[in-house]
C-alpha cells in the first residue's frame, strides 16, 4: 500500500499506516529459517564493473552493446518493481558509482519507493564503496577515499538503514590483508570474496575452512582488524544449472503440466543436490548462493520469477529450505551458531591468485604502468586539492562549478578492479585517464583559487596559477616560454619538507632563483637528455633543466621567483649557478684500463662497474654499510599458446614467462653514456638498449638514490611478448625471504615457494612468487636492508637469495582469455608502443633504521609537493609586497609518526580529518597524542562538534557494534579503539591506527 | 488509479471513477498528431515465432537459451507494468498461441489490469490468430481455423475492445492473394507485411506505391475482398540505429550531460533523418516505425525508456512528431487523409519472394514434405472430429478430457510460418508432429465415441474403434491380425461419396466384404510391393492389400464387415474376388520388339513407352481428348557456396539449383517393373532408381489417374543437395502460362518470367518461376487441360510450354543462412534419410469441364473419408441387429457447388457452421441457396438464434463497419455480403462466398 492510499485510508476510516523500518540485523529476524534443514540463502545480486570492456558511463547507459550487453540503469529500473511485487524478495546493490548516477535521475516518488525498500531491508547495500576496488594495485589512501565517497552517499541518502554491514569483493583477483584490516576498521561484520588460489580453496573445502576470522593486523591493530571472511563456493555465480537471467542458460522452472518440457521435479532435484554438495563444506546449517553475476538483472523478472518458483517447489519438499536473503543476514545467522569456533589463524593475504596450475594472476600487478603511475600521481594532487578546499574554504561556485568532487569521483572510479589494475580494454583505460585528467583540471582551478586566496595580501590578485603535467618529460610551457616566472610549491604533509628538488624545463643558459625570504637559491643546470627529447616527441623544446631545492612548511606553500640571467650581468648578481660537468662516456682502448665510475653525496656512494656500466656497490657513507649489488634490466618472454591449462598465455591478468630466467637487456660494452656531477645532483645515465634507459641520481642531502627508468616502446616486430624487470642482485643472504607492503601500509613477509597457511605445490616458479608492491619491497640480512620504494604499484619478487626484482612494464600480443578480449599491447602516444617512465628509490640502511626511514620517505613520495607556476611581471620586491610567499596552515607540525591522511570538506563548514599512526609497532612505533586545539591556522576546530567516526566516515564510532565471533582463541568482538578525547581535545594513536574525525570549522576570517 | 483505490475514494469522498473504454478507432482520436509535420507512429511490438529454432513451449518459457534468448512469458510479464507506468505508451500483441498460455497463468488481478489496458487501447491485439500463419504452404481451411481459434479467444476474453482491426504478417516469406481475401472477409481494415520481392519493393518505393488497396478476389468477391495493404519500410524492425531492446545494438539515448557520451543531438538527428528518408516514399504525413523484432521486449523497460526519451527530445524540435501508436491507429490516420487516391490495380500475389538476386524463397514450398502431408491429413481428421462433436454432442468429459481442443490448437500451431513451411529446426519439426499426433489421438477418442453413439441401437455397445495411421505404407494391426473385422468409414462431405476405394493391409489370400446393406462388395487383392515393404521396415507384415470401393452418405458413416475366406468354401459364397494379373516385366530380346504398356478404365487410357517405361499418352476415353505427355522424375542439384548474393546456397527457405536443367532420374531400360490389371484397379509400377519409385493407378469409375510417388532416402554420400521433381512434358502450346491455386481456393494465372504489376528482371530462371501449389496446378490449351491435384503443398512451375513440374522432396547439406542454422537434411525413421510418399491426381479434360471437376475432386481429397476399424466377434446379422451400419447427419445433400467448410462446437449447444460456394464465377459458379431448416438429422438449427458472423467468427456481420478508402476507381467500402436470410432460414452464396453462422442446436434426442 503506498503512502497516498494509506493517507486516504486514514482520512476515510482512521487506519494508521506504519512503514516498518528494519535496519541493521533486525531485518534478518523475520527470515523463514528452518532449523535443522539446510537453509540456503539466495542472494540476488548483480556485479557491475565500474568499467572494463566498456567505460563506466557506457555500462551505466547500456551503450556499446556489441561489446557487452550491459546497462546498469535498466538493472536498477527493473529491480525496484520486482522487489515491490513480492515482499519476500531481496536484492543487494554494491557499486555506488552506478547507484548514485541512477539515483540522481529518479523523481521523488521513486526516491520514496526506494527508501521504503531500503528501510524494510528488501533492498540492501553491500560493500557500498564507489566501486569494488582492486586490492593489488591500490593504495590505502585511495581505497579509503573511494569507500568514503560511497558510504557517505549512502549515509546521507538513506541514513542508518543504508549502511552496508558486509563487504563484498567477489571479483578482485586476489585479496590483500590490508583490505581486510580497512574493512574491519570501517565496521563491517563480514567479508566475502570468490577468487583465491585453487590449491588453497581445495584445501579449505577439504578442511571445512571456507569461512574464518581473518586477522587483518595481528601485530598492530589486533582484534579491531579481525574480520569474518567467507570464500564463496561457486565463484560468484549461482550453482550450476540454476542461473536464470537473460544472460544465463539455466532452464527456467517449467511448471505448467499442460505444456511440454514440464521440469519441476528435475529443477527441485538440482536445487537439493547443489545444496547438499555445498553444505558439506561449510559450518552451520546455513549456506549462501550468489544468484546473479556480471550485469545480471537487466531483465530482473526472469531471475525473480524463476527463483520464486524454485523456492516454492523446493520448499514443498523436506530436504532444503531456500529463502531470499542477503549477505548480511547470512552473516547474522552464521554468527548466531553458538557451537562453532571459527578458525582465526590466518594472518596471511591471498596473493598471488592462481585459478589453475599455470594461471597466476600476477601480471596485472604491473599491467598498464602509465595508468598506475598516473593514478598515484592523481591521488597526491587530489589530497592537495581537498586540503586546500578546507584551508581556503570552498570556491564560491555556482552549481557544478569547480570543486574536488569530479576528481574524487574520477579517482574512486579508477580504483575499480579493472581500472588501476590495468585489466580493461584500451578504450576504457583511455576513458579512466580522461576522467582523471578532467578531475585534475578542475582541481587545478580549486588549487589556484585557494593558493591565490592565501597569497593575496591587499587588493592585487596574484596571477592565476598554471600547472605542468609533463614535468617528467621536461615539458612546461610557462617555464620554457617566460623569462620571469614564479613557482609555488604546496606541501600536503603535516610537517615541513626540505631539500625537495624541483627540475624545471627551461631554454636559457642561466637563471636566478629567489626564495620566499628573498635570498638566492643554489641551482644547477642540466642538459635535457636525448632520451627525454625522444620520449616527449614534438612537444616541448626545453634544452635544459633547472634544478634547485625548495623548502615548504607543513600544509603550506612557498613561492620561488625565477629570472633568466642575461650575459655576464646576471652572473654578477651572485647567482650561485653551478656549472654542470658533463663527462662524455669515454671508451677506453682496453677494458683493462677502464676505471669504475662513482657518484656520491654525503649519504651514499654508488660505484658502477667499469666494464658493464652497471651499479656494482652501494656504500652508506654514514653507517659504513656496503652492499655489492648489481642492478640491471631483463625481460621475460611471455608465454603464448593455446588456452588449456598448460599453455596459458601471458596477458593483462596473467604473468607467465616462458622460462624461469629472464633475458638480459644490455648493449655491448658499458651501458653508461653520460655522467653528470655537480653540487646539487649527480647522475649516471645508462642506455641498456634503444628502448631501456635509466638515470641514477644522487641529490645533495638525500638518503636514497633515485633510479629513473624509461622503458619503451617495447619492441613488437619479433612478435615476442616482453615483461621487463629491473633486478638488484646482491651478496646478501636473505633466507629466501623478502618483504612487501600491503596497499602501502603494513609490511608482509614473503618466502619463496611458500604460503603461510597451506602447503604450496609450486607450478610457476616465477609468476607464482610475484607479489604486489604498492610502495616498497625490501630484502635484508642482519645488518643491511636494501629497500626499494616505488612511485606506483608494480609486481615484485625475490627469486634468489639477495635478489630483488620489480616488473616495470609489459607488452604482449595475445589475450590471456579471461574476458578482456584484447592483448595488453599499449600503443602509446606515437603508436609504436607505450613508453613508461618511473622512479625507484633505493636505500641501504640497517634494518633497524630502515623502517621509519622508508615510512617517512614513502609518505613524502605519495604526498609530494604540488607545483604551480605563473609568468611573472612583478619585481621580486613587488611580488613580496603584494603576496604572501610562504604559508603554513598548521600552527605546529605533527610528529614524524603521524600522517595527516585526510583533510577534506564534508559540507561547507564541516571537515573530515584522518590522522594515522604510520609506524608499525615493529618499526618502533609508539602511541602518540596530537592536540587539535590551535592546530590549524585558517580555522579553529569546534571541539564540541567533533564526531569520531569509523574509517569510512559513515558511522559514529561509539555506535558501532560489531558482531562477536567465537574463535579458537576466545571471542573477537566489538573492540573499541577510540582515538578522540573530547575533554583534552586530543587524538591518541596507537601504531597503525587511523583516527577519523568530523567537525565544524570556525574560520578565522 | 486502480479499482480498489477508486472504491476507497468513492467511499471516502464520493468521487466516481470511470474507466475509459476506448474500442475500435476511438482510441486513435486522442493521439498527439501534429498536422503538417511528419507524424511517426512508433509501434512497439514483438515478433514471437510459434516455434522455429525452439519449440513453441520452449519459446514460451524461455528454455534452451543456448539456441535463442527468447522467453515469451517474460515479455508479457514485463510489458504490462511498462504500459501502466506511462499512459502514452502502446504495445501490440499478435500470437494468441502464446498469449493464451500466459493469460491462463495469471491471477484475477492481472486479468483486470490487462483488461483495463486493452479497454483503454494501450495494449492492442493485432492479427490475433493463434499464430502468424505461413501463406505458401497453408490450406485456407486451416488458416480460417487457426484465425478463428485466436479471434474467438480474444472475443470471449476481452469483448469488442479485444478485436484486432489490422492484420499483421510481418515475417511470412511471400504473400498469397487468398490470405488478403480471407483477412478482408474477417473484417480487417488493413494488412502489413515486410517481405516482398526486392525488385518489387524498389519499384514501389520509387512509385510511392508502398501502400495500396490489394484486390483479394477481383473476379468473385470484389470489394468484399479489397484490403488496405502496407509494405513495411525497414523490414519489421526499427529504423537503423534506433533499436533499443536487450537484443539490440542501438545506442541508448544518453541524456545526462554530466556523463560521458551525451548523445541526444545525434539521436534526435538520426530520428529526424530516418523519418524524412521514409516519408519520401509514403503518402500522407503519417509513417509507421515497427519498434521491435523477434522476441523483443524481454526487458521491456529498455525499449520504452529509450523511446520515451527519443520522443521527448525529438519532439522538442520542429521537424517530426514521434508518437506511440498502433498499426490500427496508423491505418485510421491513413484513412483520414481525404486527398489520397490509393492504387487498387494489384490483383496479383507476392510470390515468389526474393530478397536479392539469387535468393528466391521458393524452396520452402516443398521443404519437409512429410510434415506438409501430415498437416493436410490432420486437417482432414480435425474436421471429422469437430463435425462429430456437433453431430453426436460433446463427450461427457471431465476437465481436460478428450475433445477436439488439443487438436485444434496443435493444428493452429502447425500453420505457423516456420511450421508447415518446413523452415524450423529438426527438433522443432518433431515437436510439431508430436503435437499433431497427440491431438489426433485425442480426436480418435472423440470420433470413436461419436461413431459408437450413432451406431448403437440398443443396449450393446459397439467395439471401440481403432485407427490405422500408416495405411499409406500398408500397416494396420487390426486388419493384419484379425480374420473378422469391421471398417467404419465416415464421410465429412455434405454429399454422398461413392466409389471411394479402401486399401487394407491383410495377410489372408481372400476376404469377403459385406456392405451396410448386407450385400457383398466386389474386391481385389494386390501384393504388397517390395518398395512398400522396404519403406515400412520392420513395422507391419501384411502380404497383400485388399481393395474395395465404399459408399458413404453425407456427413455419415458406413460400416463394412470383412471376413477372411478360408479355402474353397469361401469362394462358394459368391465373393467376387477378382484375380490380380501380375504381369512381370518382360525384358524383350530387342528393343524393337517391345510393345507399349497400356492401362485404362472407363474414363482414361494411359500408355507407357515401350523403351523407357514412362507415361507417353493420356486419352480421355469419354471426350476423346488425347495428350502426348511424358512423366518422369528429375533432380536439381542444389547450389552450394559462400553466402554473398551470387553464391546463395539452397536450403530450407531457398531454392537455388545449380543449373536450369534438372538431371533425369532413370535406370537403364524401362522403369516399369510390374503391371497389375484387375476390374477395380490397374497399376503400373515404376522404379526410377533405388530411391524413386512410382505406382500409377486407375481405379474403376474414377476420372483421374493416381500417381503415388515414393522418394527417398535421397542419397547423401555424394554430398550433393538434391531437389526432386516430377515433370509432365506434353505437346500442348501453353503460351508460357500455367495456373496454381491460392491456399486451395481461387486460381491464379502464372506466366513464365513475368510479374503482373512490375517488370521482372529474372535472375533465377528456375527458382524465380516457382510458385506454391497448395492443391492444384494446371496447364491448358484451347481444348485440353492437364490438371494435377496434390495431397499436400508443393512448389511447382511450368518452365516450358506444355510442361508442368512439382517438387516433391528435397535434401541438402548446407544451411541457407536465414537463421535456421541447420541444413534441411531430414534423417527419417531409419536415419539414412526421410522417405516421402504422396500422390498426384492427374486429369485430362477440356478446360470448360475441368474447373468444377477439380473443385469437387479437390474437396474430396482434403476432406476424405475417415476410416476406423474394430475386430469383429459378431456375425454379419448380429452386427446389423445391434448397430446402425449406415448413417447420415444430413437430411438432404448440399449442392455440388456448396462446401460444408466448418461444423464445430462453440459451446456445448452452440455450433459454428461455415458454408462455402466452392466454385469461382470463372468455373461457371452461380448463386446458390441452402435452407437450414430440417437440414441436420441429429438436431434442429434454432433459427431464431442464428447469428451471421464474419469469417473469423468474432464479429456480428451486421456490426462490421470496415473503413472506406478512396481508390482510382471510387471507394472501397463497407460492402455487405450478408448470406443469412432469417425470414426464410436460408443461406445464399455467391461464387467463392463463405457464410459463417453460429446458432443453438436443439438436439433431437
Amino acid at each position: 500500500m503506498d503512502r497516498s492510499v494509506c493517507l486516504l485510508l486514514f482520512l476515510a476510516i482512521g487506519i494508521t499506516c506504519v512503514t516498518a523500518q528494519s535496519c541493521g540485523y533486525q531485518k534478518c529476524h523475520s527470515l523463514p529459517i528452518k532449523p535443522g534443514m539446510i537453509n540456503v540463502h539466495l542472494v540476488p545480486h548483480t556485479h557491475d564493473d565500474v568499467g572494463w570492456l566498456k567505460t563506466v558511463d557506457q555500462y551505466y547507459y547500456g551503450a556499446n552493446t556489441t561489446i557487452q550487453r550491459a546497462g546498469v540503469q535498466y538493472i536498477l529500473d527493473g529491480v525496484i518493481p520486482q522487489l515491490e511485487a513480492n515482499p519476500k524478495r531481496r536484492f543487494i546493490y554494491v557499486e555506488m558509482a552506478f547507484f548514485k548516477r541512477w539515483w540522481d535521475e529518479q523523481d521523488e516518488d521513486m526516491h520514496s519507493r526506494v527508501k521504503k525498500l531500503v528501510n524494510e531491508g528488501r533492498l540492501e547495500f553491500i560493500n557500498g564503496g564507489w566501486c569494488m576496488n582492486d586490492e593489488a594495485s591500490t593504495h590505502y589512501n585511495a581505497i579509503i577515499d573511494q569507500m568514503t565517497l560511497g558510504l557517505q552517499f549512502l549515509n546521507t541518502t538513506f541514513g542508518d538503514c543504508g549502511r552496508p554491514l558486509v563487504a563484498w569483493h567477489i571479483d578482485p583477483f586476489g585479496h590483500s590483508r590490508e583490505q581486510a584490516s580497512l574493512f574491519a576498521q570501517m565496521g563491517y561484520d563480514g567479508f566475502f570474496f570468490a577468487r583465491l588460489d585453487y590449491q588453497d580453496k581445495a584445501n579449505r573445502l577439504k578442511l571445512q575452512n571456507m569461512e574464518e576470522i581473518w586477522r587483518g593486523s595481528p601485530n598492530d591493530l589486533g582484534k579491531v582488524a579481525d574480520l569474518f571472511t567467507g570464500d564463496l563456493f561457486a565463484h560468484y555465480g549461482p550453482p550450476e544449472g540454476l542461473c536464470f537471467g537473460i544472460l544465463c542458460n539455466g532452464q527456467p522452472v517449467q511448471d505448467d503440466p499442460k505444456l511440454h518440457d514440464y521440469n519441476v521435479d528435475e529443477r527441485v532435484k538440482t536445487a537439493e543436490n547443489r545444496s547438499m554438495e555445498q553444505a558439506k563444506h561449510y559450518h552451520t546449517d546455513h549456506i549462501m548462493w550468489t544468484m546473479g553475476s556480471d550485469f545480471h538483472y537487466q531483465a530482473a523478472n526472469i531471475w525473480f520469477k524463476n527463483m520464486d518458483k524454485l523456492i516454492k517447489y523446493t520448499n514443498a519438499g523436506n530436504k532444503v529450505n531456500l529463502l531470499y536473503s542477503t549477505p548480511s543476514c547470512y552473516v547474522y545467522h552464521k554468527n548466531q551458531a553458538a557451537d562453532v569456533k571459527w578458525n582465526n589463524n590466518n594472518t596471511d593475504d591471498f596473493f598471488p591468485y592462481a585459478d589453475k596450475a599455470h594461471s597466476f594472476w600476477s601480471g596485472y600487478f604491473t599491467s598498464r604502468p602509465a595508468i598506475k603511475g598516473y593514478v598515484r600521481e592523481c591521488n597526491n594532487f587530489l589530497q592537495v586539492c581537498k586540503q586546500l578546499e578546507v584551508i581556503a574554504g570552498p570556491m564560491p561556485f555556482t552549481n557544478g562549478g569547480p570543486s574536488s568532487q569530479t576528481f574524487r569521483e574520477a579517482m574512486a572510479v579508477a580504483q575499480h578492479h579493472d581500472a588501476v589494475s590495468g585489466t580493461e580494454k584500451q578504450h576504457v583505460a583511455n576513458d579512466y585517464a580522461m576522467r582523471l585528467h578532467a578531475g585534475a583540471v578542475e582541481c587545478q582551478e580549486v588549487v589556484s583559487h585557494a593558493l591565490a586566496s592565501k597569497m593575496k595580501k591587499g587588493s592585487v590578485d596574484p596571477p592565476a596559477a598554471q600547472f605542468c603535467s609533463y614535468l617528467n618529460i621536461s615539458i612546461c610551457a610557462t617555464t620554457e616560454e617566460n623569462d620571469r616566472f614564479s613557482v609555488t610549491v604546496y606541501n600536503p604533509l603535516a610537517r615541513q619538507v626540505t631539500g625537495h628538488y624541483l627540475r624545471l624545463p627551461v631554454n636559457g643558459q642561466s637563471y636566478t632563483v629567489s626564495a620566499p625570504n628573498g635570498k638566492p637559491v643554489q641551482t644547477q643546470m642540466l642538459k635535457v637528455t636525448a632520451q627525454t627529447a625522444k620520449v616527449r616527441g614534438p612537444r616541448g623544446n626545453a634544452t635544459s633543466e633547472l634544478v634547485f631545492p625548495v623548502t615548504v612548511e607543513a600544509l603550506g606553500f612557498s613561492t620561488y621567483l625565477i629570472t633568466k640571467a642575461t650575459g655576464r650581468a646576471s652572473r654578477s648578481l651572485f647567482m650561485p649557478q653551478v656549472e654542470t660537468n658533463v663527462v662524455s662516456m669515454m671508451i677506453p682502448q682496453s677494458p683493462m684500463m677502464r676505471e669504475d665510475t662513482e657518484i656520491h653525496n654525503e649519504h651514499l656512494s654508488l660505484i658502477f662497474d667499469s666494464t658493464t656500466g652497471l651499479l656494482k656497490t652501494i656504500t652508506n657513507l654514514k653507517t659504513k654499510l656496503i652492499l655489492n649489488v648489481q642492478q640491471a634490466f631483463h625481460w621475460y618472454n611471455s608465454s603464448t599458446g593455446n588456452n588449456d591449462d598448460s599453455t596459458q598465455k601471458s596477458g593483462a591478468y596473467i604473468f607467465r614467462p616462458n622460462d624461469t630466467e629472464p633475458l638480459p637487456i644490455t648493449t655491448k660494452g658499458s651501458v653508461i653514456t653520460k655522467v653528470v656531477t655537480g653540487e646539487l645532483v649527480q647522475e649516471v645515465h645508462q642506455v641498456f638498449s634503444d628502448w631501456v634507459t635509466q638515470v641514477i641520481r644522487l641529490y645533495a642531502g638525500q638518503r636514497y638514490a633515485e633510479l629513473e627508468w624509461t622503458v619503451g616502446p617495447i619492441p613488437f616486430k619479433d612478435g615476442l611478448g616482453k615483461e621487463i624487470i629491473t633486478r638488484f642482485d646482491s651478496d646478501m643472504q636473505t633466507d629466501n625471504k623478502f618483504y612487501t607492503d600491503s596497499n602501502g601500509r603494513e609490511i608482509l613477509e614473503r618466502q619463496l615457494n611458500h604460503r603461510l597457511t597451506w602447503k604450496l605445490n609450486q607450478t610457476e616458479p616465477v609468476a607464482g612468487n610475484y607479489y604486489p608492491v604498492n610502495s616498497r619491497i625490501f630484502i635484508k640480512d642482519k645488518s643491511r636492508q636494501l629497500t626499494v620504494l616505488t612511485d606506483r604499484s608494480q609486481g615484485g619478487s625475490s627469486l634468489k637469495n639477495g635478489s630483488l626484482e620489480l616488473m616495470v612494464h609489459r607488452r604482449m600480443f595475445y589475450d590471456d582469455n579471461f574476458g578482456v578480449g584484447e592483448a595488453l599491447n599499449e600503443s602509446g602516444v606515437f603508436g609504436d608502443g607505450l613508453v613508461a617512465r618511473g622512479k625507484h628509490y633505493l636505500m641501504l640502511e640497517s634494518p633497524a633504521d630502515s623502517s621509519q626511514l622508508h615510512r617517512n620517505l614513502g609518505e613524502q613520495l605519495y604526498m609530494a609537493p604540488a607545483v604551480s607556476f605563473t609568468p611573472n611581471t612583478f619585481s621580486t620586491q613587488d611580488w613580496s609586497n603584494n603576496f604572501n610567499m610562504a604559508y603554513s596552515a598548521l600552527k605546529r607540525e605533527l610528529p614524524a609518526s603521524v600522517h595527516l591522511l585526510t583533510l577534506e570538506l564534508s559540507e561547507e563548514d564541516t571537515a573530515l580529518l584522518r590522522l594515522e599512526h604510520q609506524y608499525q609497532a615493529a618499526d618502533g612505533g609508539t602511541p602518540q597524542t596530537v592536540s587539535l586545539q590551535g592546530l590549524f591556522e585558517p580555522f579553529e576546530v569546534v571541539t564540541s562538534s567533533v564526531e569520531e567516526l569509523t574509517l569510512g566516515a559513515n558511522i559514529h564510532a561509539e555506535k558501532l557494534e560489531r558482531l562477536s565471533w567465537n574463535t579458537n582463541e576466545g571471542t573477537t568482538g566489538n573492540v573499541s579503539q577510540q582515538c578522540w578525547d573530547p575533554s583534552s581535545a586530543t587524538v591518541s594513536l596507537k601504531p597503525m591506527q587511523i583516527c577519523t574525525l568530523r567537525f565544524h570549522v570556525k574560520r578565522r576570517w
